[in-house]
């Protein structure tokens, strides 16, 4: 079934919420997200910083033990302002080599979904010419929380969260482990680009359009996000530092190559040692998100 | 001019040891590697590891304060025989969730240039169709490091070393901050193909024929290695842990973003924020290694 | 007033949950808490792993932007039975030194109040003779998060927690940043004695008699939780890695020393450079706890 | 035999150079070390920067695999002039949170020996009264490092180094892993005062007279710096980040109490986890050290 819901109400954190709709497995659903800083897609402010999230959506038959699959069908921004920061992050460089980092201020851009691009409505000379691609996709994706938790949507961990990493696009499928009855996920703070590291503290935010399918997949036994694009598998570790995330993603890895593939730890590891790529999602939130990815050409054979 | 050289001592640091050859800025040369064991084109033993080096190289009128480019025009694996290891790192992975790493073996791996290839010899029937594309690479490429500082092979600093990062492949410039009066330029330790992060301690290790132009650059204060591909500039930064090796990198492509590129760190934050990408070289070695990217025709414009 | 309260229920997260008692500002409390996997002192199971929390208490006038100081006044193990683990944690050491971890265990313990002394009664033949001295503290203690979240008794943050510092003693304040109304406060995982890092996973847990007394601070900015012992104070930093804890923790004491001695970033920084000791409270749980601490008598001049 | 040296000559880094005396197993070794920036006891400039090191000592019979140790017998101030920084490191602190930071300049201080007392001789109001203890120490103690390497003296590593740890006093015996003949002893950096983590980047620098005796433990397989005080032993983790100096510490005091004190890994981890102490050394050279620590009285019985 194909739904529509419009969100009124928003939630800053991932938690055992009330749900705003009950959803099957196989529904389609097509909503909206509000961006960072609350406002929709005309900027009426209806929602307020951190990430207001759109949801909990609740999914039947989805229990503690299994995974929701979100197949991200389309991620569309639906208006024409993003909005990101022109100063990197103070922790991303060398305190002593870089002294004349600007005080954190806006840099605004003009979405062009026809052109299929970004650029800067702000006046910086030197980047006058500066023409970008758009790639939308979804900074907050995520599930309640494990043990009741309710964990501010600045963050990310086992249940998704912010992670803040630019292969959330549409085409993609990503799999949360189930905490809660209902799974109750959530979706928020659209970005029309975004670099890796996400290290000025913004992508293009901006208000979005999604449409996506949940699929319960019972009893799978997964520990973070996993994803399946057109052409890769991939694995998300949030955690702090980089070296930690990049552990989980990597584990996690090595256990779906181990319970879908037939690898064990000595085949998987040949495997990945030769193969494996690694992303930066984020090194800005209170968790930094890490990418372990895989070609699936190379599965299938 | 063209230079070929036939090396006959191997060293197993980088430091300020006597040249085995002098090249002017602008000259060719063509030699060869060993293996990361020691063992060359005809598996003979000639050295030893860790990562046995060719070199160093004298570049006339390199001084103090330039930077050495190296052109790296042809890297190609010298025999059919290349070898990995068969087991991630432990700390590539959660401790309590991977509870069954092998011992640590060899993988082996037959080398087909003709067809590009490299299929495993190694009998793991899970892998037995597996055929990557050859990507031949140098692990360890570098000058001698600063203060007259002797470091071993192993690890990577600001002058290079082994960086173990897929992207020093044929076709790419690399810049290197010289120390010492002719630079000393050593390579080794090849790779035929290797994963992100070298995260079971090994690429497909191999001997190479490597062939390659030197130039001085004149007062290029770069700071850590630089890196020019088809497609993007590259910063490459080599610490531990992860975050301070990225912040090198990071701080490195705001320099030149800034000196070549008359961008302020406004408008460099601005650019990057949306558009840097990040490669993980190595999370094995003592320093790790993270590489920050650009694509090229971004700045073009 | 002093006020007793005999805890029914326990929460597993520290968060906004409906107050068990109200207390005023001056109030006494004396309750008890449960050991961390959930039996009284009567060794009865009343509660749940992990770390099952006694409270929470509102304390009236407690507003957000205030601070809630929790004078120490007892902390005094109500049974006999301690017990903690046998294997320090894989990530505190070398994965490829120490290969002999035994699979983690409980070592039993026996605590004897009037000798002040804690013994082995697993049988470790080696350790037969070991005699630790008592120095009972709280693992856990900490207030409702900020922005209205609910997070596992497992980890810690600005808001307390599971901090696992051995500083957590009686005879210390400890102050709180309030972040809802009465702030809620909450106490449990007591420990008989802990060693620096809480390495094996546990101090030598025990089910505790508390007695305390709360004062609210009104207007008192704190970032992070401080603590003033008879010698010392002292500030908490709870993040991972354990840079990141120091941060926060060195952060903090630099803003007391300009808030209340006057010291400016400069003084401050001549002070501390020569003067800070760094304790490290643990690195076992999410996140890690450092603190920095400074003399007393060095600002007392 | 006791020797008395007077250096004219001093490295900047710890390698393989040419010894300037040779001293046998339990000699006794009177010298002077200069200050940081190559100042001696008159202020004359005889080195410079980084940290001018006293050495090599050619110790007869010391060979890899085995261990020196260094006795240290008294460490001395010997001029009244020191001088430290009066800004944290940026990377100490949260950088969005302390934005006052002076740029690093001189603090300087009076060294009365007899009062044994280090007041400010800057004009720094807030800190007029303030009289510290002395407590003379070697910020760099160390060996030839291990595969024929020459190391900066600004870091650390497995051979000692740049330890900046205010446990290397008077009074301790340290003990180094011996990688070249002679083992090649070097000292320096001495600070009157220090902080824990020297997160000013100095302790109160000055030069000292120093006096040692050095002993050959043959065939003793350490693999970082040992020491045994009055009280304690303690390991030495040099390394970055924090987590893996840790590690290096904890691994290294779980070796000793296995080979020397018959504790298994379970026996040992029982005792570690209520017993450790870590110290944190320096957070601030390009090596950070950490120190594990445990009582010598809970190991005697």
């Amino acid at each position: 079934m194909r739904v529509t819901f419009e969100p009124t109400a928003f939630e800053n954190s991932f938690g055992p919420y009330q749900a705003v709709l009950s959803l099957n497995s196989g529904d389609t659903l097509c909503t909206t997200t509000l961006d960072s800083r609350g406002r929709d897609g005309d900027m009426v402010v209806r929602g307020r910083a951190p990430n207001p999230l759109t949801g909990p959506f609740y999914v039947e038959g989805a229990e503690p033990g299994d995974a929701l699959a979100v197949d991200l069908l389309s991620i569309r921004p639906n208006r024409a302002y993003g909005y990101s920061s022109d100063a990197v992050a103070a922790h991303v460089v060398d305190a002593t080599a870089v002294t004349d980092l600007p005080e954190r201020g806006l840099a605004e851009w003009a979405i062009d979904q026809a052109a299929n691009t970004a650029r800067l409505s702000s006046p910086i000379p030197a980047l006058a010419a500066l023409e970008l691609p758009l790639s939308p996709m979804l900074g907050c994706i995520g599930v309640a929380p494990p043990g009741g938790q309710t964990i501010s949507s600045a963050t990310s961990g086992s249940y998704g969260g912010n992670m803040d990493y630019r292969g959330i696009v549409a085409g993609t499928t990503l799999m949360l482990p189930v905490s809660e009855p209902g799974a109750l996920l959530f979706v928020g703070d659209g970005h029309a680009v975004q670099g890796d590291g996400e290290i000025v503290g913004m992508g293009i935010e901006i208000s979005m359009e999604v449409s996506l399918r949940v699929r319960v997949l019972k009893r799978l036994d997964i520990r973070c996000p996993r994803g399946i694009s057109a052409t890769s598998l991939f694995t998300l570790g949030n955690a702090r530092p980089m070296e930690q995330a990049l552990q989980h993603a990597t584990t996690e890895l090595l256990r779906w190559l181990a319970n879908d593939y037939g690898l064990d730890a000595r085949a998987a590891s040949t495997l990945l040692g030769q193969c494996i790529a690694y992303d930066v999602g984020n090194v800005f939130d209170p968790a930094y998100t890490v990418a372990a990815r895989i070609d699936r050409a190379l599965l299938s054979r």
